[in-house]
């Protein structure tokens, strides 16, 4: 299976599916001027006078982003999770779990993650580091903190996809995290696609806090949405705890002591010297740049693809990220 | 993060949100019963006289399933991919992709597999086996299939669940495989799912046909469906797969032929000796049992869980498999 260069429209298809194809895409494409790609759409218009232009696959988008369309991470909102493979990078999020992150980043800077381990990797679920016997004393930090499932949609500034959610009324982006909203409730939250990051918890709903740490590494599990305070993503290294063997234990945790992954240190980014810093940046998602990025995601154009999906699930949009400009990684 | 144990209801619902909450609910149940469920709750409404009890979780409803809720695997569709970590067992299905299927069982009987290796790992999405030069002779099988990227609905019997998809009119079921439907088009295919398999191609649509096979290991890429053909599922030995070390170069492909992952074989199910078999069974999807179970994975009752999603995705709907009853593994 290949996935590379250009092109467009399906070639195969009957008549009748193509039809019926460019219908749902007019449709669809009506559907999200109206809504999210109202912005972009005016910006975006070419003059009367320019020829009809194929669409941009999503590598020639962001060949074409300026340096606007990229943020760097926040040194004091990152954290780096050392193994002995290297580094998992991830981004914290404070506007949507404020006292979890506090907390982290206490446990994190009292060394309470140093010399701990990854002690369960269930398959297509998560993955999931931190005191496993749940004793090491926790410093200046808590050792649980308040359950922090979701926070008021007022104040937040969604993105929004303009295709159906399975669990949702409303899917989108803040800030580079994919989120879910209930204008109705007037709450939103944090949805668990691959690379998220949450706190685990017991039974008690605020019995998390960040002491045990775990990140999604399968098919989005939705059904944690609001069930668990999700407080990151992962931006570089997914790969670091993607490929770890499989637990064979109950609920996919190592039987055996001596098959954990040892954490070396989790240190957030401003406490590491620069010299040896990761310094990346992420795509704006607040730009028109990641709204043609997600157009494109709905409907490839690149040649190998011959019926464009036309739609896009939230998790199924990776954002992308890469060395800050002018920087080494 | 645990998920263990039994019990009910959202706890810490504000009276709003649980009034809204058990309003989509009861509009969700409603349309559930007036379509899939319809059969199944009349058969499992209790008598008048019996108490109302606790929804049962999905193992409470799989501890309690009947031996013919399980179908075994047919030898004749079972395929078994040995490597030197052990088997992969994955049911093709000629109800799809008849002449891929044929073509697949053809290669695997010519031994056009064995010795061949994983080339490619891309995270969050396929691994990829077969002869990454492409020069290896097929014998009496065809190096080419014919596309069979989807189907007439009619002849299909789909078990359709009841929540929005983000990328399809229906969604569902059919004999243990995730399917999608559109009815005004009078079309059904197979669904990229966790652990579906599929044909590699390049970019013209009828390149496929089997000598590269790929596994979805990631978030469920849709944007593949219709645009690839699906022949089977893995039934067990998936994390043989998604364990293996991420390949660095284009498209996840290792860079060094030393990366490679070797194919010791590929068979058939019903050539391998009896004594040497996995025979597996996997709870059928057309009873009231995978209909209880689907509910049950709906809206999840075990303790751990505080606001129940209400909502399924077809994708996250695993189909339970079991050793043969009565038979080792």
């Amino acid at each position: 299976m290949d996935s590379h260069d250009s092109a467009s429209l399906p070639r195969h298809a009957s008549r009748l599916r193509l039809a019926a194809s460019l219908t749902r895409m007019v449709a669809v494409i009506a559907a999200a001027a109206a809504t999210m790609f109202a912005a972009a759409a005016t910006q975006a218009a070419p003059p009367a006078s320019e020829p009809f232009k194929k669409p941009l696959t999503t590598a020639e988008i962001l060949a074409s982003s300026a340096p606007s369309d990229w943020r760097a991470l926040d040194p004091q909102q990152t954290l780096y999770l050392e193994l002995s493979t290297g580094r998992v990078v991830i981004e914290l999020t404070p506007q949507f779990a404020p006292h979890n992150v506090a907390n982290v980043e206490a446990l994190a800077r009292g060394g309470y993650y140093d010399g701990l381990a990854v002690f369960r990797v269930q398959d297509n679920y998560v993955v999931e580091w931190g005191d496993a016997e749940g004793r090491k004393p926790v410093g200046l930090a808590q050792r649980t903190v308040g359950a922090e499932f979701e926070r008021p949609l007022r104040g937040v500034s969604i993105v929004r996809l303009p295709d159906p959610d399975t669990y949702a009324p409303e899917v989108g982006f803040v800030d580079g995290f994919p989120v879910a909203a209930d204008p109705v409730l007037g709450r939103a939250w944090l949805v668990h696609c691959y690379g998220m990051v949450g706190a685990g918890r017991d039974n008690d709903v605020d019995s998390g806090g960040g002491t045990e740490l775990y990140v999604v590494t399968g098919q989005a599990p939705r059904h944690l949405d609001r069930n668990v305070t999700l407080l990151g993503r992962v931006i570089s290294g997914m790969e670091r705890l993607s490929d770890l063997p499989r637990g064979t234990g109950q609920l996919g945790r190592y039987e055996h002591p001596e098959q954990r992954i040892p954490v070396r240190s989790v240190r957030l980014e401003v406490d590491v010297p620069a010299a040896q810093r990761t310094e990346l940046e992420v795509l704006r998602t607040d730009t028109p740049t990641f709204l043609a990025y997600v157009e494109a995601r709905r409907s490839r154009h690149e040649e190998w693809f011959k019926v464009p999906a036309g739609h896009v699930d939230v998790c199924n949009v990776p954002i992308p990220a890469r060395p800050r400009a002018g920087r080494g990684q």
